[in-house]
This record gives structure tokens, C-alpha cells and sequence, in this order.
């Protein structure tokens, strides 16, 4: 192996760290703009909602699980509906379809999935 | 199918949803505490780290992503070394060793796991 191939396979700072500025951005509803980071089989995005707007119900073959940081959202899931604050999860297995709707205010949540969600790049 | 076999496979609220205070407590290090939540493939994990509280360097199989919440961690992956604030993220392949400590006050990181580590369930 020369010094080039070397160089090629050696991580950088960039490669484990993401300032809490970057992210690859994008605006999924009227309202709601993630932020999202990926991994090798992981993804994080950072959802932030402005007051009564939603996610209109859909589903995804990829796996689902989150954490809210603030606010409320009035969670359906599977046709199950529960209004979440902050710290409460969710957890939703592929194919189950969900929506969410930011309620009391405006809203900001940790979404992430497996595998990656390739539109959300 | 009767209706026993219909109860089985119904999916109820806590299979989605899990309150803030609900979740698998450990101290995994001295000072470090984590609550985790395991859904299929991905499990959460959120970290508080008391002052100057360390998660000595290691390795594990799962890939590893996450950010912090509040507060500084000084996080070393792969060799590298970083302090990190609010908001900021890493991202460590699956075998890559790391360790982390928590700088300036307490702090407190959600951590993200793939597969689920059975260690922490």
C-alpha cells in the first residue's frame, strides 16, 4: 500500500463529526423542515414544526424511531393517536402508517431511521 | 383466525409510544447514566453524564450515531478528538473505538445504536 491509498482509507474529523449546522436540509411539509445526517445504516433528522403544522399520514418501509425535544405533537400511529411532550418516543416498524401534527405551539423532535432514507440525502 | 389470535397481533399504544420517564435505566460508567428503548433494529439511548464523568475508550460491533443535547463533551473516535456542543453529532462505524467526556458541567447526549444492543436492553 502506498502513502496514496493510505491517505485514501484514513477517516477525518469530517468523517465522525457534524456541527450542529450542517446537515443536508430539506422542507418535507408546509411547515415542517428536517435536517438529517447520515450514518452507514443509521439516520438522524432533526424535525422542527412550526405551530399546527403536520405530517400527513403516509408509511415507509424503512424503520422509525424518535424522541421530542420540545412541544407537544399529537402523534397517530397504526390509527393509534396520543399527544407526546418532550422526552416521550415512538417507535414504528416498517410499513406502519403515521402522522403527526405539531399542537400548543410549535414543535422540535428527533426522528431517526434504518436503513438510510435515501430522499431525505 | 379467532378472536385470541387477533388480540396477539394487535399492535396497542405502548407498542408505539413511550412515555419520557419509561425505559431501561443502566450506569454504564461511573457519573454516566443511560435509558434506553429498543425497537426493531434501532435503539435509542439517552446519556447524562455528571461533571467531568467519562466513558472510557472501547469498541462494539454496532454502528453508533448521535448528538448532544446540552452541555460539553469532549469525544475522541478513531483517534480524533473534538469538544462538542449543543446540537453537534457523530457518527462511529461499527468497531471504531471511542470514548467521551463530559466537560464544563454536566451534559446530556441521545445516542442511537444498530442493531440493538442486547447489553442495554
Amino acid at each position: 500500500m502506498d502513502e496514496s491509498d493510505n491517505k485514501a482509507t484514513q477517516a477525518t474529523a469530517e468523517d465522525y463529526f457534524v456541527p450542529a449546522d450542517a446537515g443536508s436540509r430539506h422542507t418535507i411539509f408546509p411547515g415542517v423542515q428536517i435536517q438529517t445526517m447520515a450514518g452507514n445504516q443509521i439516520m438522524l433528522s432533526l424535525v422542527t414544526f412550526e405551530p399546527d403544522s403536520q405530517v400527513l399520514d403516509h408509511a415507509h418501509p424503512h424503520e422509525q424511531v424518535g424522541m421530542l425535544l420540545s412541544g407537544n405533537l399529537e402523534f397517530t400511529v397504526g390509527g393509534i393517536t396520543k399527544t407526546l411532550g418532550p422526552g416521550d418516543k415512538w417507535r414504528i416498524p416498517g410499513g406502519v402508517r403515521h402522522a403527526v401534527k405539531a399542537v400548543n405551539g410549535p414543535a422540535t423532535a428527533l426522528d431517526v431511521f434504518n436503513p438510510i432514507r435515501e430522499d431525505y440525502l
